[in-house]
């Protein structure tokens, strides 16, 4: 066997341990006679690893009984709807952040659907960024706020959360329990599985209870919060392999130890940049204060050098560094499971590569 | 290891054959150096595992290229609202036919929509059926027809697909590619994947491109068909495991022979019909004529025997075998990959118990 080191933005890298792991119970899990994949929703065998996967996560998170966490199938894609769906009605006004493709595309979900508020727009600023804390317009009465913790696609992450005066809402899809930060400032925060959390098929939904309740209760049962609050996600099937991995990961979080990781990646995101800084072959995506330590994003002199970059990077066992098609350049997505080896190889070969090309 | 002859109606057993391939693949697909949990939905790896799943189970259906099969987050929870935002418009009607707890829970998503027909009900009907072919009452001009062709708490199948006089909707979670069907009858069906299919996480639906284009645009993106069906489910990350054990699946049910698997589907549910039918200690749940050969259903004369029974089965390694919670009974689910040895160990139990319990 020979792994890659596989830089996706998402689905991204899991955790080896948690892969041979899965591997080994896959048929037969613990000797239950049958995988995880065919278990009734309703049984025992299963029900364990779905309260062990929620209550090890709100541990990490520092979630009190205030809270629940929810599966909800259809990633962060369905969030942005189900947020204005359920919290935005007729008269009221949301705050959303325009950051970048991600806030962007919740701000047109929620448009469809309610008034919404620009706090802050830069979306289009290239170096891209997130807002200055002194550019936000927060609207007095909003019935919450919209913020995109770190934009996967351009490389630029929120480092310090605003304080919004209304129930704040973080998609927090790329870069949930990377980096240290205080949970309980959020009223709800989501994240698609498939970066940090597991494979993908659902996204995880830490929502304050009494938020949940305030929800237009006229929804169609699936897309109200309150039906997952209330039936501990198991109102219909839930995901249940990826609840599965996600458990495992959560635990392989907690043993390794968040505070361990968040370091780890701070060192692996710098080494990168690093290179970057020390060149003008390379030039850095983000606006510094906002470079995400999630997804390192820069761009070579040409379009064709960059090709060439991801090419050659590929054949020496480095997959997915090409940059998302709608802003190309290069993008080496770092996740907690990401190893420091794979970011070591990759500042060798970008050393190497403008020695022999810049 | 020792598998259980696992009778749970979904998530549900599937096949050996395919759990050992993703077993061998986990950590590594084929070489390509990481887990298919793990891959870039945008990767040429991927896309090979996402097209052939798509062409396997059109081929399986015998859909041509007026049809898209999309892979769609929610189960067939999700779908029970989906139809009806997409389809069901001001001043239109839709027919519904309550069959059962799935029938009945589909009205119940229409009705917070629109304006709902019930063309005919036996929800409510013990022993449990579908509706007589002479008892439906369609609506002339409705915009569609809904129907659920097996229940699977009661254990009712339709053996007739009707005649509706508009576009017809079918929920086949539990009898889809289990019998023969003619199913460009349809203009739209769909399944929970978690009983014949693969593992839980989406439901797969086949819809007639035309009828997708007929669906409200001013929905959100996500719960729009013409959204899947433009985009061949990518708009967003989809369930890629899922997709995967699906498509796993799909092949199985090829190699196995479809009229193969549905004759022994026939065969399996036979055996264990006549134990029923044998005595006056058994009783059957629906009526012969629309006996589900998926879901078999019966009572025994208290339910103290029927918890003796269970739990009896379950420790000589049959699991699953109580009845849902909301009615009671036994009910033993027998899906394609459901081995005959396992219904032939039941049948023996079943005499067993009625000799020492009878």
């Amino acid at each position: 066997m020979s792994r890659i080191y596989n830089f996706a933005a998402g689905p991204a890298v899991l955790p080896l341990e948690v892969l041979q792991e899965a591997q080994k119970n896959l048929v037969d899990y613990k000797g239950c006679g049958m995988s995880v994949m065919e278990m009734s929703h309703r049984g025992k065998d299963y029900d364990a690893i779905h309260q062990e996967a929620i209550a090890t996560f709100k541990e990490l998170c520092g979630l009190n009984d205030d809270w629940a966490v929810c599966f909800i199938q259809g990633g962060a894609s369905l969030q942005f709807a189900m947020i204005p769906l359920n919290f935005l009605g007729k008269d009221q006004v949301a705050d959303y952040v325009k950051s970048g493709t991600w806030g962007g595309k919740a701000v047109k979900e929620a448009q469809k659907i309610g008034t919404v508020n620009i706090a802050a727009d830069c979306q289009k600023d290239i170096p891209t960024r997130q807002p200055d804390a002194d550019e936000f317009k927060w609207t007095p009465g909003a019935v919450y706020s919209h913020i995109c913790t770190n934009e996967t696609i351009s490389g630029a992450e929120i480092k310090e959360i605003p304080e919004t005066g209304s129930p704040l809402i973080g998609d927090m899809s790329s870069d949930i329990l990377s980096c240290p930060r205080d949970y309980t400032k959020f009223t709800m925060f989501y994240a698609g599985a498939q970066k940090n959390l597991g494979p993908s098929g659902m996204a995880v939904v830490a929502i304050r209870k009494e938020f949940a309740e305030k929800g237009n209760a006229s929804l169609p049962t699936m897309l109200q919060y309150r039906t997952f609050v209330d039936e501990n996600s198991l109102y219909n099937t839930p995901p249940t392999w990826g609840i599965y991995i996600f458990g495992e990961t959560m635990k392989w979080v907690k043993k390794m130890g968040k505070e361990n990781l968040f370091k780890l990646n701070a060192e692996k995101a710098k080494k990168i940049y690093d290179v970057i800084d020390s060149t003008e072959f390379y030039r850095g995506t983000a606006k510094k204060e906002f470079r995400s330590n999630m997804n390192v994003t820069w761009r070579l002199p040409t379009e064709e050098l960059e090709a060439q970059f991801v090419a050659e990077a590929k054949k020496l066992g480095m997959g997915s560094l090409k940059g998302h098609r709608s802003v190309g350049g290069i993008r080496a997505s770092i996740y907690n499971a990401f190893p420091m080896e794979g970011v070591d190889a990759l500042v060798a070969f970008m050393k190497d590569f403008e020695k022999k090309n810049g």
